[in-house]
């Protein structure tokens, strides 16, 4: 998957695709900084494969020494690369690791990237083929936690980077690494940092590899995030739970409360009917509704998968529009009275629904919850009372689609893996996100490098080794194409 | 609280009441009789805490054993008591204890006392101020597991007829005894036996002391119970719990489609929506209108003991009714997704509700739980899978209020606690009421001595020792007067 080079002072690169055959020049240093890329994938995958090995789960207070440690190894790695100022930035809870090579001139664009050494937690640990923290590579790919999430991403830049310095070539971009220890618990001393809007990581664009591709044959540019914000719900009704048959009849019963609660939330055509929601959503622009129009997706086939009767959601707008850029209700859980085996038949004490809004550019997330609350509140039965507890949440992004970037980053991803390239809003929520764009007034550049199919998050996490070496390329290509944008 | 009895011929009974003061005249051989009760109350008192340390608990496997000597202990207790052809009556689980006493003649009615010697489990034990097993006299009450529900009521009258034959006077009725040691557990036994509607238990009324009290002030006979049936519920949605960022929007929320469900099972007057759920119910006669209308009750004091808002329910009944004659249908647990704390956002795979409908008299059971789920799946998103799963049930009771029994029961109460005595139906279910009736072609007459602060099935059971005292004379008037009526 990864182009063929040739050895001519200019590179001729044939990509295959369905879409006509497309001429891409690329200029002599990079033969040597891809040269170099190819003939050390080895070494690469090794060093990925110790980084791998450290334990660094940052939800687990027992394992912090070791989230230590791998901070210490990935800041050692990144100045064995030649990757300079390298640092561990204190905080409060697991170190920043902060590296730049800043040689390409106060006229080129700064590169800020972003990602995290931390991992998820590995159970259930009997699901895994083989140990998360020893990976192992199996058909292709490389088996362990964190493969792909987020350090095989995240090893990609420093990688490229070093393949541009150990090849005495510069990447025509300054660049600077913010890598965190956090974002698998709340990215707190990340949130913590970037809101004194450092001049240490000030930069152009911020680039993030901690995404997937829309499918396994067609590579994407992440370009929105959907943001996120939730509520607890509880309806309380009587002081004790009580006999059905002794006081049926009195009294609202909290749960069928809760659920005439709920069932107001949505109207008959799928819409949330909290009043003010959807105003001032964005539109989608003639690019975006082509961009949607032209990517590949069968309802009966997504229904399949699920194992659901039919697809379902607001009308008016297609499923994947619905699941990226229209906001969401969901029940999240619910829960009242007695759950266990068989019936014990009581009219419960109280009820409790949990539900996230996933909300799109144009909303602010505590206004849709404040929304959401009042609401609840005003349709709530005089029957009962009603607690609302807010969530924390996150604002939505979206990047301007034709920010350099952008294209300087689909450019890279269509040379490195020769495969058709699109831009895509993903459904879900990536808070720090949107606070590195404001904070740091650059837009975000969603490069990702990973499958739906990696299990992130799930047992036998994995990274394709040609999405490994295919990033490291892309890396490279991006900060070639970068350089060539005015700052 | 017991009547005074004088050692004259005729036995003149002031009773003080807030009603007109009433003379009540019973015969000379009644004399005797509670003057044996009388004189042995401490006795009987011992006897009942010997009763109680049984721990014959039916739910729990362990105390098989223990629920087996109980049932001797019972039987050689009602031996000893004079009681003839005392036999334990073997079953697939714990024995039935017989005894009868047939001394009255073809031409006098035969009263069959039913109860059970199974109690409920201790649990939670923390709670008890005194062991459960170990009962003890604090306050003017006998604490301890199964004092009120039903060891202690059920000894009332083995210690009544004891009275009438250890004094050498015949309780001029026919008495037999079937005493279930499962009732707590499903009277499996005692249904099965009852099936077979045995010769040997026929009888002309069915007397029943596993009730309690309209209020501390207010003696009550009750001649009617609810019936109960339930459904089990489970919406089905994706084959996997799910993202709801990457997938919210795309399929309809399991829980969502729930709440939608249960939402409309009741409509805006607090009626059930089931089609034919109120059909062909009995209407209250004048009696029993007039009696609802003479109760005291006042919905802010219910309310306020509950620390509910209001109360709530079918339009046009109150309060006493709802809870009592008029059917409901209850949520009594609900759940699907994630319940822990904090947040996890998820489009469940699944949700469930458990449901009771508490029934009256003209409906039957089967009919009232096909008609739900019918109604149920007929109102079942497309969007979803649904599985409904039937629930055992029980028929509705109601006693004629004009039975010699009923009437002689009221007397008893009357006489025996000096007490207004009301005729209450019940808004809980005790389905083998309605199989005894059937089965047996005979009405039961429900004569409780508890009282709703006993604590059954709770920590701190308790009976009140006048009401155990009272209950035998009670238990003894009721013979007397019953005997007096044509069979």
């Amino acid at each position: 998957m990864n182009p063929r080079l040739s050895k001519s002072d200019m590179l001729v690169l044939c990509i295959a695709r369905t879409a006509p055959i497309r001429i891409i020049v690329i200029v002599e240093n990079m033969d040597k900084v891809l040269g170099f890329i190819k003939e050390n994938e080895q070494r690469f995958l090794d060093e990925l494969i110790e980084f791998l090995k450290f334990e660094s789960v940052s939800t687990q207070k027992a394992r912090q020494p070791e989230v230590e440690r791998c901070a210490e190894w990935l800041a050692d790695n990144m100045r064995n690369a030649g990757i300079e100022n390298v640092e561990l930035i204190k905080t409060k809870t697991n170190p920043l690791v902060y590296g730049d090579f800043i040689h390409a001139g106060n006229d080129k664009p700064t590169v800020l990237i972003y990602g995290h050494y931390d991992v998820q937690p590995e159970d259930p640990v009997d699901l895994w083929d083989s140990p998360p923290f020893e990976p192992e590579v199996r058909n292709g790919n490389l088996y362990g936690r964190g493969t792909a999430d987020d350090k095989g991403q995240v090893f990609t830049h420093v990688k490229a980077l070093e393949a541009f310095i150990k090849s005495g070539e510069n990447p025509g971009v300054n660049v600077k690494f913010i890598i965190e220890g956090e974002e698998e618990s709340g990215s707190y001393a990340m949130t913590d940092y970037l809101m004194g809007s450092p001049d240490k990581i000030s930069c152009d664009a911020i680039l993030i590899s901690d995404t997937s591709w829309f499918s396994d044959d067609i590579a994407s540019i992440t370009y929105g995030l959907r943001g996120i914000t939730g509520l607890e719900i509880k309806v309380i009704g009587p002081n004790r739970d009580l006999h059905s048959g002794t006081y049926g009849g009195g009294i609202e019963n909290p749960l069928n409360a809760l659920c005439g609660i709920v069932s107001q939330l949505h109207d008959r055509y799928g819409r949330v009917t909290v009043p003010g929601f959807y105003d001032g959503i964005q539109e989608l622009t003639q690019q975006e509704k082509d961009n949607f129009a032209s990517l590949p997706h069968s309802d009966a086939e997504y229904a399949k998968d699920l194992d659901v009767p039919m697809v379902h959601g607001e009308a008016g707008w297609g499923t994947l529009e619905r699941i990226s850029v229209r906001p969401t209700l969901d029940l999240n859980g619910m829960y009242g009275g007695y759950t266990g085996d068989g019936h014990k038949s009581i009219i419960p004490s109280y009820a409790v629904a949990k539900m996230t809004m996933r909300i799109v550019p144009g909303q602010k997330w505590e206004d849709i919850q404040q929304r959401t609350a009042d609401y609840i509140k005003a349709i709530a039965p005089p029957t009962v009372k009603i607690e609302v507890h807010p969530e924390h949440g996150g604002n939505p992004v979206v990047a301007p689609l034709d920010s350099p970037g952008i294209k300087a980053a689909a450019k890279a991803m269509e040379v490195a893996f020769g495969k058709q390239v699109v831009f895509t809003r993903e459904g879900g929520s990536i808070p720090i996100v949107e606070l590195f764009q404001d904070k740091l007034s650059a837009p975000a550049v969603m490069m990702g490098f990973g499958l739906d199919s990696d299990n992130i998050h799930s047992p036998n996490e994995k990274f394709k080794l040609t999405h490994f070496y295919g990033g490291i390329n892309a890396s490279a290509i991006f900060m070639d194409e970068y350089s060539k944008s005015s700052k």
